[in-house]
């Protein structure tokens, strides 16, 4: 059983077809009974003999069942290279374009990233955690929020599981991860924002330096990379990037890559955090200069900082905190936390919170909340990055943006 | 480095620590410089000689660090069987009730199930895929849903990622699973009830029969116990449940399961679907009859499940669908879907759903979608019922229900 892929007629008494399931495709010849109405993309089963054709094996075919009939008119010609198709077109028929397999090998590798990123943690003692999405009103970065009604209540949808993740630290598991949707109200429109992504989080207790943090992420992207390597060889290949490579990452302060960008480039960055342009310029840099499709920013100041992450000990305008840019774009931001609890609600209310509002949260940080820190990383971005993918759009099964709630 | 579990002082001069880690527990002998402040439950760091003690190893502390002190008012002692503090106030003190082993223990087990149900679902050529939990307001069972402003639209928090499998199997990915929240409106309260839990779904194509379904659910339910008896058997024998035991497991039609209900336990269903109670009788059954913990019961009533249900193939009154008990409480809904399209609309029609709402979903069915089906199981409740816990809200990590928003 599977998809007709392709249908080639000789005559009216031969048929070839491409036949294709999950774990591949074969030809089948059908000599006779010849099926009158059968269309490309069709679901059928066959029976028939197991023999050895001109190049690979292929199915004589004694009997042909269509199981289900695709329409003769296609959204678009899905057996090409590219899709003669605008992506909006490509998103309102999605499922459809995976039977595209250039399409179909971005989720595939999508799929092995999710599953290097809980194998390679669980490997290290981690623990897998599900956190709430609903959750009460205050958020921990001022980020829009989507808000809704909860049985009387305001209920907000989770920018992300940062108080949970650091809670869960705190709990005594020390080492966990979440895989799970973050949401975020904010109306940008651009190539690397959508308005739902999934996160993959990891918070760590016990460390006192973001060196272990940048270090751990390297392990885990290696790990990720050489599974992709391994697992997806076709899908990679398919879509030009294999091997994939990584190695070491270089590292660099916000202050320096800023020096670096005014002198190489004779740009400058005018605003406290590093903007695109400047995320592409300094990667050129280090492509050029380490070899690296990546680098690790570090020492971003205190107020481009949420308020639970600590403060650089020589400096207190800079925080102890990093970025991972990725061929251009930030595909991770982490750091260590504050884990005192008069520091930190001390941060939160200079921040504008309100420590009522955050008090589940805080008191964690009275029963012996031990140093830790942690990062996240999109899991999207990271796919796109990969991949060479220019939208972030093209590396999500289904986006939601301002304009697209559907399918 | 670790969390500070016992504090034993002998006289004035020595004191003897139990510090834990993510990895496990060491006893710490401390024997000048006794630190005068220590509470239990703080976060420490000790350098000192490991040497071979009585029943272990032990460290001679040489120097201590206190990273976090934990207040000397703990909301309730931990180090004990069970915790003396009724749910609520455990639910308020989540993260910190993870100190004690018996909780923690029920989360290191969720964890490993949520490993164990997508490693075995890769090694059968499953792909992993996220659906978006923000989708536009058709709901596919009725249940009722979350509804907010989306940028001027309405949108809702996906019930069940339904509609995102089924297409994604027409995809040509043919068997996707996927481990996520979903949102349930319904003010239950009960004991097996929450608002929002984590479903572990999964759908395949090119099966006719729920034999197929039953039977992989079988084989993934058996990898997953035997991988908590191989993993997790120090949290199992903690909370005494070791081995889980699962073998093969029976089935009954639900109207087989009428009949036994009446006759052996004199007890008439008078909903369509089977109830709680019944659910239970049921099961006290299978275990003395089949020495089973669970029961499929299949051939459910045309008006008992959702539109898309492929219909008995002999009597359309009844679906070819199913639900897993577990130990007395349903874990699983699953069944056939109907792939034909215009099977699909009219059934999706008289069930009084408008078509142009659902025309996403609808479409993939005239592109040759393959005959399918799959199930769902809900991770909290296979957890409660796989440990004996009573109350669903003990083996959720941040349980949601009408009152409760935080932590």
């Amino acid at each position: 059983m599977g998809f007709v892929k392709r249908i080639r007629k000789v005559g009216s008494k031969l048929m070839f077809i491409v036949l294709s399931d999950y774990s591949g495709t074969v030809q089948l010849v059908v000599s006779n009974n010849l099926p009158k109405s059968l269309t490309q993309e069709s679901s059928i089963e066959v029976l028939g003999q197991v023999v050895e054709g001109k190049y690979d094996l292929e199915i004589h075919v004694e009997q042909l069942n269509i199981l289900s009939l695709a329409s003769s008119e296609l959204p678009f010609e899905v057996n090409c290279a590219d899709i003669q198709a605008n992506l909006a077109k490509i998103l309102n028929y999605r499922a459809f374009s995976l039977r595209n397999e250039h399409i179909a090998a971005i989720f595939k590798v999508q799929s092995t990233i999710t599953a290097g990123f809980s194998e390679y943690l669980i490997s290290k003692g981690f623990t897998s955690i599900k956190s709430p999405k609903l959750v009460a009103g205050a958020t921990e970065t001022g980020a829009s929020v989507f808000s809704m009604n909860y049985f009387g209540k305001t209920a907000c949808l989770a920018q992300s599981p940062q108080f949970y993740k650091q809670m869960m630290v705190g709990s005594g598991l020390e080492r966990v991860f979440e895989v799970g949707p973050v949401f975020r109200a904010e109306s940008h429109n651009t190539s690397r924002h959508i308005n739902e992504y999934t996160s993959l989080d990891l918070e760590i207790g016990f460390i006192t330096s973001i060196k272990q943090l940048m270090s751990l992420e390297q392990e885990l992207l290696n790990y990720i990379v050489n599974k992709l390597n391994k697992e997806r060889e076709y899908e990679l290949k398919l879509l030009s990037v294999y091997p994939l490579r990584l190695g070491e990452i270089p590292n660099l302060t916000l202050s320096e890559a800023r020096k670096i960008l005014k002198k190489e480039y004779n740009y400058e960055i005018m605003a406290i955090d590093i903007d695109p342009k400047g995320e592409k310029l300094i990667c050129n840099y280090v492509k050029e200069k380490y070899n690296s499709n990546a680098i690790f920013l570090t020492e971003y100041p205190t107020e481009a900082r949420p308020f639970y992450t600590m403060p650089h000990n020589a400096n207190n305008t800079l925080t102890q905190s990093f970025d991972l840019i990725y061929n251009g774009v930030e595909i991770t931001t982490g750091g260590l936390r504050i884990h005192n609890y008069e520091q930190l609600l001390k941060s939160a209310t200079k921040a504008g919170l309100n420590a009522t509002e955050i008090e589940h949260y805080l008191t964690m940080f009275n029963l012996g909340m031990p140093p830790h820190g942690g990062f996240a990383i999109g899991l999207e971005r990271l796919t796109a990055q990969l991949l060479g993918i220019e939208n972030i759009k093209q590396a999500t099964l289904f986006p939601r943006d301002q304009q697209r709630l559907v399918p």
